[in-house]
């Protein structure tokens, strides 16, 4: 039986207008609504028939629905549920995709009180961003994660679990607090840290940006990728999740001086030694299937 | 007409291997001869027919050579000059395609006194190591920068760079010390910056290791990849390009201080203006054909 019938989308970015054709694809008999407080992404989703229809207010969007799912960025998921508040059904589940979770749910929790709100996060996304950038697989062989909150209907869970599976992903429960701290660690630091070096490559004085530019292929150009992300959603994320990430940002800078000390010092057996290890993690990330084994990510030569 | 007629090149690993490939490919009358002081390479080299002839002694390989590229890790280099010092033949060019330049083109310069020493560096690679991960296209559309001493005789330097034309590459001369600043940012500091994370991410005690490879697609597995490349190379980067790399160190450290402050401060519109700011150099590099303009790299979805 499916999880769902009647699905909301609120928020058709990368990840919004990606789930609403995953759930098109697997699901074909469930009817997706979208709305977007931006009239020209309401504009271009109708134009792409990317759902069965768009609103033009989010309260139209939820009349029916049995699940919404907020897909905005997490500063902005409090106001997005409290715009729906009224129009909600009584038993509709109330699910998002942020990136932190305990803020998110605190957000949502207020918003909404005594209502059914099971958050939920799936690891999965591209540099690019809008309702054409987004595709039916991007949740294929990804997870899931689903943060609910201590006191959560167990059938409530399973259902948004359900939904998640059948567009793809493997699923994983955890606590929000939990969450915060390993996606500071997977996800947060890392675009952090792409952030902040295209940004000092790009200042300096003595090496143009066009031989930045140029000589890429060196490594940098890997940075690059993440650090072209959503610019909203990602400042959305580092503020709220501010203590996992300043905790990681920590830990981070205290590893760099170490290495950095090694090299003035032409320690070169701590350098070998950390670059050994580095090596087998990427191993067990392609060993997992979470990344391509192709060199290069199978960049095509 | 060809650059070089007898090519030897020292070192098999992944861009030996890779130019031994592309030279057969591209100029099939050339021959290649290869050796490596290790002898298991050697005997690999021999199995898979890489080069025409693969001596056991670097001295053996250099004796009938018009062009001798040594593809050594960059603190190897001043020995392996040594080694062939002596069965050079007088006219023969020497090259390299170390990643830093000022410290090679000493260490050749002090080893073969007298002789065509023009250093190189293709700035192509993948987190493959060994001559079995080498390939022919590795240098496609890739730039290779050729630093020659300031006395360098242009003719032999033309030399290299038709070489380097020759299996795909795109070449630029520099001057060595400008070469090591601009590596230093756009690879030297990227892999730094890489092993990093993925070290500090194996270190944590409140998030699992497996936790780490399980999320590692929110952009942590973007970092594994050149975090995997070989250790002993890039541990001789780093002591031979020690000055550029500390500086650059220095500069991102305190470019991610201030990005911490405008967290701890909640300060969204630096972090806003940055994100933003970077945003349009990845659309640079990918104008100027150095990454895969496809969403993820390109993985397959």
């Amino acid at each position: 039986m499916l999880p769902f019938s009647r699905v909301t989308i609120i928020g058709l970015g990368l990840i919004g207008s990606s789930l609403a054709r995953a759930i098109r694809e697997a699901m074909p008999t469930v009817r997706v609504t979208g709305y977007d407080a931006d009239a020209a992404v309401r504009e271009v989703a109708r134009a792409i028939d990317l759902t069965d229809d768009v609103t033009d207010t989010a309260g139209a969007s939820v009349t029916d629905a049995d699940l919404v799912v907020l897909c905005v960025p997490v500063r902005a998921m409090g106001a997005a549920a409290a715009e729906i508040a009224e129009d909600l059904p009584p038993d509709a589940i109330v699910s998002d995709v942020g990136s932190c979770k305990a803020d998110v749910l605190a957000q949502l929790s207020a918003a909404l009180p005594g209502r059914k709100v099971i958050p939920a996060h799936p690891v999965a996304g591209t540099e690019n961003s809008g309702p054409e950038a987004g595709f039916a697989s991007l949740f294929q062989g990804r997870w899931c994660i689903v943060t609910p909150p201590a006191d959560a209907d167990p059938a409530a869970v399973e259902r948004v679990a359900e939904l998640w599976r059948r567009v793809g992903a493997d699923v994983e429960t955890m606590d929000p607090a939990h969450h915060d701290l390993v996606l500071a660690v997977t996800s947060h630091l890392p675009h952090l840290i792409a952030y902040t070096i295209v940004g000092t490559a790009s200042d300096l004085e003595d090496v143009t940006q066009s031989e930045v530019i140029k000589y890429s292929a060196g490594g940098f150009r890997d940075f690059t990728r993440i650090a072209a992300s959503d610019p909203t959603m990602w400042r959305d994320v580092f503020l709220a999740n501010k203590d996992a990430v300043l905790e990681m940002l920590q830990r981070f800078s205290e590893d760099l001086s170490a290495l950095q000390r090694a090299i003035r010092w032409n320690d070169g057996d701590a350098l070998f030694n950390l670059f050994t290890r580095t090596r087998a993690i990427r191993r067990s990330i392609i060993e997992q299937g979470q990344d391509d084994p192709k060199p290069d990510f199978g960049r095509s030569h």
